[in-house]
């Protein structure tokens, strides 16, 4: 079945797809009379439907997949679905690819070269620490969303934001010799692990918020915790297992960001940076993505509330730029 | 022996007793002979020393106790002690409640209050936690200070902390009766407890400095792990770990104080008003101890460089202080 | 007559019962009929109101009391009330504990315990002027609200938070034995008085806003120089006003909170601490009121837009926490 | 008699003249013989000095003036007085423009322009406020620093501070023509009169340090109530005794300097604007007096660590700067 | 043609005259109905306006002027125009004094008075320089608004800021003689002139937004470049091309504001009071024209959400205040 | 000729060899004998020394090189050198390398890849700008620090930065493929360009302070002017002009920071973190290179002042680490 694909739709457009229930509730209007007010969502993105005559049928459920008709009307200046028909859809309709924002790598795959990572590592007890941690989280490593909103909120987000950044440190040993490879790149892969504990996510990898103990303790506080738990059981060298411990616990930098402790070595403070530019680059990428050449985007809230600028296409010289 | 008394010696005084070596180097003077540069201690504040013809002797031994005799100079305005005569302390001769600050109670005393109030809590489940807590760090607790410097800076000056903010506690839950005592009590008892593992101490109670352990991860994530630990050990339910763990988190307030969570529920907001209030307390009386009424102390760098004004006696009518 | 109960309120229920008129406008709609646009309000919550065919009456006016009937009905997702009938209430259906929020103690218990704290203090001149301010706010103190909105925004709020920090210093004096009572106390007694002259409030005990001098000048500067004049229209020793001045003025501790002096003696810090401790103690247990165990409550603002955990309830073994 | 000029003394120069004692301690070397350790200034600057053999002679008195010979030695790279001999000076010898800094104006000239000002006003209210005020600080305005160290800290720079602001004033009077001349300038004369309580000064102008109550309170506490007693004892209008103390109590401009409200009308607004502006003028002509054209200042305090430039003296071309 | 004068309609006026087409859109309404959204402006203020049964006609052009009929109605409280007939404005109609707000001096009068006071510079190079600058931009500054919104947003109102710091500079220059007023002056002139290249204005003068060159870079760092470009042109000594890059670089006074540099001698520092004082001033004065004495002011954004309050008139006594 | 090896000397030790003069100055001794304080320097660190008896000799040129004999002695607890005899190096025996720090690389190849960069640039404009830029500030950028203290500040030292953040930026292309090479790579070859402009060095490469026009206005104003005048006379777009203009100004991300705007696209973005990664590498290897493993640093200022951790050297199994 063919997604709707929401974010590409203009006023008028009929449609007759697939989407994503990501809230849904019956309400009475002005009139009297009940009417259906859905979020419906796909991969590109989200749109507000209503379905006006809905009667005593219940909401249908949320983070379920429909199949509706309707055609796209306007409200207050922003698209809305006029929803006339909608049911369960059945599974041979459902493409999750075109329902939910995915990593752009396979996640098998990408779990695969994780683990490749791990042990690769000379230090053997860290190459044991990071590959017993991987297994551990494995199953939801491969759909985990990396946020709720902002970098890398998206199906396998979390999977492919570590492999990123071991992919850019590996990059990086080569010039900064004096770094332990061993190190870094175990800190690299167990550093967010703990959002699976901090973040609920649905099958589908979408984040629907945090849990109580991500509230109250936070992934970093939980990741401590876990890597001195797994450290201890497989026998680590105290110093290994502190020092790990201290590279998940500062890869935020400054309190005010979670980090009660700022990075005290090299191998830290690289972890520090390989994440915030991951971050970042994946955020401004995404921002500029629908922005015309010469113009700003609006503001983007995870990036301080800047405007990005899209420069102009370089011409023909410029053949190295592959975007 | 008579202790010295450091800090109410005046230039001029002859000196006969005893003090802790708190450092002590053999240095070369300009005319290239060997003097003794110590740092000599006791309950009552500290003072510099030298020993100007001290040839090919080896230095005293740090954290050892001397005996001495010497005049009170001075150097650049501030009293210096010539040493005249020195050697290492009997046995006999040494008390050591003259010879390092201590907390105003008897620390076996003030460990059995602490295990009555663990014991007294209704919920068995945070009784068994306190308990089990205590015992681990029973012995060190007896001694521990609760600082390097500042507050309850002093032997078993932790336990002292601990036991003030649980007799508070239970002062206000009369007041703010929809607390859980067993919750904020626990809480209370378990805080700190990691500045065991925080900082390092002698075997008198006197801080040295903060441990490596302490310094890369802080007494705060410790106090997370331990608790989360001891809490799986003896099979609390989670629910109960995870607020424990969040007390502990957030019982400095505020990132910038450490505290990566903000309290998020009433007994872990009152737990850091506890601790800050009863840390004022002992800074302000300490730093207000030697002040002229009607004067003000110098800036204490604990309480954000203030001055402390000491206000004048009341009169004959103002029987109820008893200071 | 039964209150109605605004906060409990679903969609559909039929409602016949008195409230308090927060605010009311007649409008015109787009086709040019004239409804009324009405803020109901009650001890329980608030809710806005609609009466769509008002025609040419004048509203109700603002602050008085109506009767009404009617139905709940729902637009953008939250309730509204759909006004059939309404007419002001007579002098027999009115109620006031149920029309506005009310401290938990009676008003005339809670002067005569505040002046009975106030006689107690041994210093006389302490006492004198702390009886002197009471007497001089009696009337409005019985009334007044603490805050606009917050901590204590309610009827005779002030005298409650004023109390209960009373009650909460009182239990800490036997701890911190050093500070002096009458000090203490009278700083308590006299630290918000003021917020009379602050706040504009109705006689029913709700807080309109801040009067002209409210806002100009704020209830600490207003509080320093009633003390003053106070203190010597009675003849109070220099150093004894001085002390009250600077506590009044050092209450909110920093200068970011309002005071222009960090308190610099003891019983100055304490009062400070007993002000926030009973505020977030308020703020805190208000929040949580109506969230179910488990489960976070939304964003507080006066609490720096932390979320609340509302934690589990604990099993029979709890019998301590009498909530 | 000469003075001595401290700033321009140069090693190997020899003195004899009269100096001000800022303070004298008589100190024991460390080979056991008494020596006088003094800090000398004038109006040009401060220097300390040792008087190597003093024996059993008291310390001169602080804050008395002596004649003194000697010769300008160094220590640590500074210069040091080599005092020779010294005596109390004679009355005849001694010319107090020569000893302590001053205003650049005369003292009682600078009186009666601030009372003409004061009487200028055209609104009566104003000027009978602001002439009962300069009326209850004459004598002391005469003498008064401004400050303990930084802007205007020099005999009757308190004066010269206000008589600059309201100098000021009056020029831009003429274009920002909505503001109330009575209203600025009346807040002009009154914002700081109160650092007359603030600060502890000698009789010769120079400041000593703080008052307790200067401490306490500081000076825009004290001015806020000090104006209010004067108003009521006047029978101003409310409205403008609200209105003095608003701008009294705002002219810090925030919180963190000090102002509890910041300036909420364009009066207010302007005495801040004026306030800053004068002392940041006067602190920067006095941080560049000594500096070589073309190069930088140390870092000054006062102008937040800035270092400042001394520009190249223009050519011929630029007459109407008159330095 | 009558201006509307938007800001002061009220309901049920009818209306017929002229406004400028702030923005415009057709619309499509929940009934499928095609309405014109229109804002109209003219230099009272602006209001939304909806022309219902719109058809297939284009929207008017953005930052035309219309002549129009319709009448006053109401929607959420706030007013809304019902425009009933609409067309395009003929050129005898338009009054562009009525339609964008105008800064109270003539634009021709004001370019005369800045060239002059360029001209009246002692220093020959500061002369020049100003003289080449304001040639340079002079068209433009006939017409460009200071900003966007906030302080002198007005048909030239860059011009009009320029002037009145030129004015206040000259009055303070009488007060603070060792200021070198060309120096000064020759900052003021161009210390501003590169907002023509940040802000993009219409040729009305209304600031249309910013530029992109002027959200990449700022109208500072082009201001320090084209000063600097100019001052070689000119030959000038590299000093003076120095300072003045300077005083643009830090009239912003912190770096917060936009400043890398803090002002580093007298001229810079003067710049810097004499540029905010005027905002302020300009800023304070129109938030409050619409307030009634007595009353405060809603929140002003520019004004850091302050409220501001208009003072009570005086009586006849206060014939000075020509406002 | 030896170099003395400062930074490694051990008190008594006997010394022959050569040193460069930092500082020199003649000063007279309490007891008026002349003697020689100066600052000796070699690339592994600094000495004070004192010779005793110089008589009427003039201080050694600062910033000569001297051959000295003297014993390594002892001050107040830190080496000082007592010299003995001394004079002008003669020619053969200097070694530069020997006696200021030294980026790690060779100039003159360092200049080489620099420009082999600058040429492989695929974008003509972008390339013939970073190749116009390096010539003109080739022959200081071989021996140019990149700061006075801290991060690279050694000879050629801001060409090594550079370098190395050229290399990491290739490094990083091949992960985020959308950036632009062409302005990236021109960003890092131009964004520190104008430190030459900033700082004073001597000849040899040891930065003396900043310059005059280096503390008015900053290497990031400078950088904005050069490189918009270079692109103008090459004739370079003006789109691309502005993009690089924007990358110099934002490249310290925060206005605190010295940046007014901060990145608007990810080259802006990337080229501040590649700068700030490569220069707390530097500086972090720096501070742990004499720390003993599992200790700590003391506290480095251009790291916040945090205390850094040397960790322990891993076993055998750590191949991959060479150090």
């Amino acid at each position: 079945m063919n997604p709707i694909n929401l974010r590409y739709l203009n006023k008028g457009d009929m449609v007759d797809g697939i989407a994503l229930v990501k809230s849904a509730e019956v309400r009475v209007s002005s009139t009297g009379s009940r009417y259906l007010d859905i979020m419906l969502m796909d991969a590109t993105g989200e749109m507000n439907g209503k379905s006006w005559d809905w009667g005593e049928n219940p909401a249908p459920e949320v983070s379920g997949v429909i199949r509706m008709k309707g055609m796209v009307t306007e409200f207050n200046g922003k698209p809305q679905m006029r929803v006339d028909r909608l049911r369960a859809a059945k599974e041979e309709e459902i493409n999750w690819a075109n329902l939910v924002p995915c990593a752009p790598e396979d996640p098998d795959e990408m779990l695969r070269e994780l683990k490749r990572v791990a042990r690769s590592l000379a230090d053997v007890d860290y190459a044991a620490l990071a590959e017993y941690m991987l297994e551990q989280y494995e199953d939801k490593l491969r759909i985990w969303p990396a946020a709720v909103s902002y970098h890398h909120a998206e199906r396998a987000g979390l999977a492919y934001h570590t492999l990123s950044m071991a992919r850019a440190g590996e990059a990086l040993l080569g010039l900064y010799t004096f770094l332990d490879r061993s190190l870094l790149l175990c800190g690299v892969l167990l550093h967010d692990l703990c959002k699976i504990e901090e973040l609920d996510a649905s099958a589908q990898g979408v984040a629907a918020g945090y849990s109580t103990e991500g509230l109250l303790l936070g992934h970093i506080a939980a990741g401590v915790r876990r890597a001195a738990e797994a450290g201890m059981a497989l026998g680590l060298p105290g110093e290994k297992i502190m020092l790990i411990q201290h590279m998940i616990l500062a890869h935020h930098d400054i309190p005010e960001h979670g980090s009660p402790r700022r990075p005290m070595f090299p191998e830290a403070e690289m972890l520090h940076h390989l994440d915030v530019m991951d971050a970042r680059m994946y955020d401004m990428s995404h921002a500029l993505a629908g922005v015309t050449p010469g113009e700003f985007s609006d503001r983007v809230r995870s990036l301080e509330n800047r405007r990005l600028y899209k420069r102009l296409e370089n011409d023909d010289n410029n053949s190295e730029s592959i975007e």
